[in-house]
């Protein structure tokens, strides 16, 4: 039973991993009637359009978002206001506007100013994601059990708000809703400090001269491969997570250095009740997150299984 | 096609994730007549025979290793010395005494002087592991395709070398030797301090009072998840480890961190072409490690494979 498109026109501005996800995503589940995308980049356009994966295609924002009933913008966040700047004059009356950015209050400062009467601007973030990036890395299954998270405005308009609910909820996600700044706070301990530890580390094995780089990379599956997922993530966009969410990352980053400096005294003094105390603690919130259906509990990510895939009977 | 077993009498020391997946290959493979098993553990020797893992089970090191032409020691290393001393009077003339610890230095200042004339003591360092522990947390194929690193001592005899070089082939691993103090800070920056850092990381986001414990695994799935199956290793083992290779782990914590104060720098003043350039080059790192055949390609470490695995058609 295929039920009524939620929405006569979509307009996906950026057709990146998470953009092209949504095309997919929309196509499948039938929510729009066109689906028009959007992007600067010639050759990334014209791969979408290969790729099929909407109804119009065009690198002119205002002209994709001309009678779209949802925009949905899916840049580096760095770029948000002036994405908002040209799609302006375009929006209809009644058109609902939100985003996938990873930091909030720096959108919501970039965006709101430019936003018309009558068009609901509704700040969105998808917790989902990989390591891969391009139209190609997108596929329709990547929201599903996923966290959406809104971070509305003061006087958003509740049916809007729904129906925005609603259209995430059939890309598959769960939805949640929390201030700006909370968000923000949040996104940076559990997604942006993991992320610059992850490049951090991974570019001080790049430059040591005691140990060659073939070495590192031949040894990676003893710990250190498990950072460079996280490390290969595009850097446009870690680039602006940083540069808009410095407070917070700030924050998050001196915390995480003192403790560091707490773990290096007990390593040099031989303090081993110290370490076995942390070491232990930090298991329960694996344990947690595994019961929370946030992980899987396969040994070593699964990664077995993959590599050696259990024969079919 | 059965060949030979390649030795009359193993004893596993220790019988663990490492002990016991030793256990199961070796029974698989068929690379001995009789394996013993002892561990300190009442309640471990007896998970281990219920598991039907070897052919003799002891709470006494020295009567495991009597009679036995390899002893396997695959203990936390700071009990690398305690173990030695106990089964050296038990040693048979022509055994071979290897361990699998991750520090060698160490291991080797504890064990060689127990060692008696006669008797080949080889270190050793299987690159293998997962985040689970015990007896029942084992697999034969964990060793498939791991590195096994030796770091033999000087007139170490060729033969028994070559002995335990087949031993772990034929349980699945490639060889290497090197030096024990190369071995150690190649080790510190490939697994120890990545080990560090996660579980620093897990228990920086755990002391937060700007967010709550909940949310943190709630949303855990945006990067921070892929820190706690590190975090998750044993207590016990990664404890010694800090504490047996601390020279090198120093030199590797002080060089992180003074990467991290300087992309700390780049956020606080804006310096976008600092971190785009980071963020950039790491993205290599990972590629080399996959086609190094040391990762695997699949996206998200192919967890959305686990996680709606394909029906069999």
């Amino acid at each position: 039973m295929a039920s009524e498109p939620l929405f006569d026109k979509i307009a996906l501005i950026g057709i990146g991993l998470i953009g092209s996800s949504l095309a997919r995503v929309v196509r499948r589940e039938n929510l729009a009637r066109h689906i028009a995308i959007a992007t600067r980049g010639e050759t990334t356009l014209k791969r979408a359009e290969e790729l099929g994966l909407g109804e119009s295609y065009t690198t002119d924002f205002a002209e994709a978002v001309r009678d779209a009933d949802l925009v949905v913008v899916s840049v580096p966040v760095g770029a948000s206001g002036q994405v908002a700047e040209a799609i302006a004059p375009a929006l209809k009356t009644g058109a609902i506007v939100t985003d996938v950015g990873s930091t909030k209050r720096s959108v919501i400062a970039q965006m709101a100013p430019h936003m018309p009467e009558g068009v609901h601007f509704i700040p969105g973030h998808p917790l989902a994601g990989t390591e891969k990036s391009g139209p190609d890395a997108g596929f329709a299954s990547l929201f599903e059990n996923r966290w959406c998270i809104f971070t509305p405005l003061q006087g958003t308009d509740p049916a809007a708000l729904e129906k925005l609910s609603e259209f995430w909820r059939r890309c598959g996600s769960n939805i949640d809703t929390m201030d700006a700044g909370h968000h923000d706070m949040v996104l940076a301990i559990v997604s942006h400090l993991p992320h610059i530890i992850a490049y951090n580390i991974v570019g001080t094995a790049d430059d040591l001269e005691s140990v060659a780089k073939g070495e590192v990379i031949k040894y990676a599956a003893s710990g250190f491969r498990d950072f460079t997922r996280l490390a290969a993530s595009d850097p446009t966009m870690w680039r602006d997570v940083c540069l808009h969410n410095k407070d917070a990352i700030l924050e998050m980053l001196a915390r995480f250095s003192e403790d560091l400096a707490y773990l290096q005294r007990a390593i040099r003094w031989g303090d081993g009740d110290k370490l076995f105390d942390l070491f232990t603690r930090t298991r329960a919130v694996r344990r947690s997150i595994i019961e929370a259906g946030q992980e899987i509990d396969a040994p070593d990510f699964g990664r077995q299984a993959l590599e050696h895939p259990p024969k079919p009977s």
